[in-house]
């Protein structure tokens, strides 16, 4: 065991000594993905999109149950459509990747592919919305995307990315903008009960708002080194592209009116969140909710014992029939290898079963979230497995939760922002508003305001951590990815 | 009612008279599509892409059933990949949108929207593949895909649609080939059970199979108006794109060989499959298996008698609890008016409830395919309900079926063949296997070879019904969407 111990150790990079190194190592080897033939464009293996497949189903039932119908609307959009809205082709033009031929001929008009859906899904609703009677409009599409980054990394931030985005349209502002806080509640409901992820959420700054938007509302996830990954948004949309693209209702009181909308989306993103907010030495730790293979059955010896191979597959055959997604691993390696194997995959119960347990009547079980092994009847392991899988949820959103809440640091000025960042922290700072003292923590910092704080009591007597004047909100800053 | 009829036949065109109407106004107004900006791109509205999501379901169990897993591959291939494999090329390259922008800057490579992935998986399947022991390799994507098309038509020909694509690599030549044969047993599984569907199936001419191809298995469809709809394909590769992308393996031998390749793909297209052969006057007639609603239940005249409301709920709450895909339809509109929204969109149970119903403690349950109407005991109607799922499905095969065979004419020579394609008839014929021959047929009738005939004895005995020459073959030609 030692030695096996030893060499797969070194299988990844240290997750302290180098996390960045460690991420691209557990990606690839844990054979989540690879990269495309297309810089910045990557494949999703089966295993990593299967923990995607695991995740859509969940979203996609709250979806539903919050009134949301799926739809799918075209990936190419004209150039033109985006131009409507000032603010929204100034975020997007310069990262949208345009098709101008088919075959040899060249396009009339230039199209764009979908960096997300807003103007052409405005342009369906004006077609489609004719009287209050057709409000409230609740849609999503599961979708690719493609925005062009110039640093690109797996998972998270590549040129064509797997999301959804859900686009709504109601009477009044009210709704629009209620739409965009209940579903960031959605979300968060997602991160703590399908990822078993902590999460912060709030609003933006004006600053990091969606380009057309005229709120934006965030879920920010705490990463091992204390950065912030943005892991999903809702916006209120306000007129603005009602206005753009023409979207009228004839209101009760016999007039003409604008809708209000709202839109919101959670990406492929999150596997990246998962595997950072949760792995550790040994790579992935996945909440057992998500898992594409939730146990794995080790034999040992078993091809010297063939009852233990009887019995493996029993053990097995009961997982599956109590709906467990459950492994079977019987190829002819080491019990050691087979270990790191699956370590290695995040699979949060292992079951082993040797000779000796066969005949004490017993199996062994080892959580992946804590190393723990345990020791129980054979009859009662199906029930004990299933029952592991709400503890380890419980227990990874529980240890992220502390890690959570030892890297936010109060911060008063800028030394001691410095300092928390550098120690891989958020800051839990106060700011007087002005995206002057933003700038300036960006650049001296390349720190960034995530959201602003559920609890704004009091924040007007504080003093900003930046410019030391009056502060107006109390709000986290940290490096993000 | 009469009233109600005659205006609701009015909606959409007269299926006998404009077929091609016909099928527009059912997709436009049973509210399954619209039009998407760009020409040629389509909207997949809630109803229609519903149906899409069951037909998904139904179809990724088979497919993982059968060992495939899901995967996910880049939209963006580069230009110089499709040039790999000379037929391939042939075949995709006009049809192909291509990206050269990102912003304002040029590519330093031109990049295509994905017509299909052969050449993208086979870039990463030489990677991923490198002794037998890797094989088979058996990957399925869902994903959109985009061919510009000149002429187009919601569902069946749009420049961008929805499909999933299977990818599989083998050791031997046998095994690839197998693999295109029982997927094309699977897609006549899922066309039977899930479409309500009888389909031909067989091997394609040298002339239809697809760019790349060494053999095309393909599965027809016929429509009311007697023309085949390829609804589903299977290819054996060869080791074509091996060789095109070195897709090598260290075989048991010690020797490194080319993998065999297959590929296969059922498409959005299937939808209007259901359209076209399931359809009648009143409009869409949908299998219950993919019906967004399965079952409509409709209060009549509850606002004088709120007990004909309640009781109508709880039959609807009863309906959902059996598992039944189930609306209420409260609205306060005229019942005529309901059935008619009902019908044209395909629900394939309505239930009425009115006043006198509930005081004989029975309602009236009406089947879709049939207009067959029946009086139930209240206590039995969701039993009842649940068993005509099954029954309607097999109405609706058997009715198809019996158009099917009713639509397929024996023609010995081309004046025969042309009375039979006019007649709106399959012909059922005999081909000496030149291509010219072909040719010849598709010049004067717009007919194609569709599939060869399942049963090819004696075939030789028989005359080609195009050159008289003897025959070869015993094939299916028809006209095609």
């Amino acid at each position: 065991m030692a030695d096996n111990k030893d060499k797969f150790v070194n299988q990844i990079a240290d997750i302290d000594a180098d996390y960045t190194q460690w991420y691209t190592d557990v990606c690839l080897k844990a054979e989540l993905c690879d990269y495309g033939p297309v810089k910045g464009t990557m494949v999703f293996r089966p295993y990593g999109y299967a923990i995607w497949e695991n995740l859509q189903a969940e979203a996609d039932k709250r979806f539903k149950a919050h009134g949301v119908k799926n739809a799918y609307f075209p990936m190419l959009i004209p150039l033109s459509f985006l131009m409507r809205e000032a603010e929204h082709v100034e975020g997007f033009a310069p990262e949208v990747a345009t098709v101008t031929h088919v075959g040899e001929t060249e396009l009339s008009e230039k199209l764009v592919l979908r960096p997300t859906s807003e103007t052409v899904i405005g342009n369906m609703y004006s077609k489609w919305i004719g009287s209050y009677r057709d409000l409230p409009l609740k849609l999503n599409q599961w979708a690719n995307v493609v925005r062009w980054e110039k640093t690109t990394r797996p998972f998270l931030r590549t040129s064509e990315f797997l999301w959804q985005e859900g686009h709504t349209a109601f009477a009044t502002a009210e709704e629009a903008n209620n739409d965009a806080l209940e579903m960031l509640d959605v979300y968060s409901e997602i991160a703590r009960d399908v990822l078993a992820l902590p999460v912060f959420t709030g609003k933006k700054t004006e600053r990091e708002k969606f380009a057309g938007a005229v709120a934006t509302y965030g879920m920010e996830a705490m990463m091992r080194d204390g950065k912030s990954l943005q892991a999903g948004t809702t916006h209120y949309l306000g007129e603005n592209f009602a206005k753009a693209f023409d979207i009228k209702f004839l209101d009760k009181d016999g007039t003409h009116k604008y809708a209000y909308q709202a839109s919101w989306g959670i990406s492929t993103r999150l596997i990246g969140a998962i595997i950072m907010a949760h792995g550790d030495s040994r790579g992935l730790r996945l909440p057992p909710v998500v898992a594409p293979v939730q146990a794995v059955v080790v034999p040992i010896g078993a091809t010297k014992n063939e009852k233990v191979g009887v019995a493996s597959r029993e053990i097995y055959d009961k997982l599956i029939a109590a709906g467990v997604r459950a492994e079977l691993d019987e190829r002819d390696l080491s019990p050691g290898f087979k270990f790191n194997h699956w370590e290695l995959r995040g699979v949060p119960v292992r079951v082993e079963l040797g000779g000796r347990d066969l005949e004490a009547g017993v199996v062994t079980l080892c959580r992946r979230d804590t190393g723990e092994k345990m020791t129980v009847a054979m009859d009662s392991a199906t029930d004990t497995v299933v029952k592991l899988m709400d503890e380890i949820m419980n227990g990874l959103y529980a240890s992220a939760d502390s890690f959570n809440k030892a890297h936010v640091v109060e911060v008063k000025n800028m030394d001691e922002m410095s300092a928390a960042l550098d120690g891989g922290n958020f800051c839990d700072a106060y700011w007087c508003g002005d995206e002057n003292c933003e700038v300036e923590i960006k650049q001296k910092y390349a720190a960034t305001a995530r959201v602003f704080h559920a609890d704004q009591t009091g924040a007007d007597k504080h003093k900003c951590v930046c410019c030391g004047k009056k502060a107006k909100h109390r709000i986290y800053f940290a490096r993000a990815y």
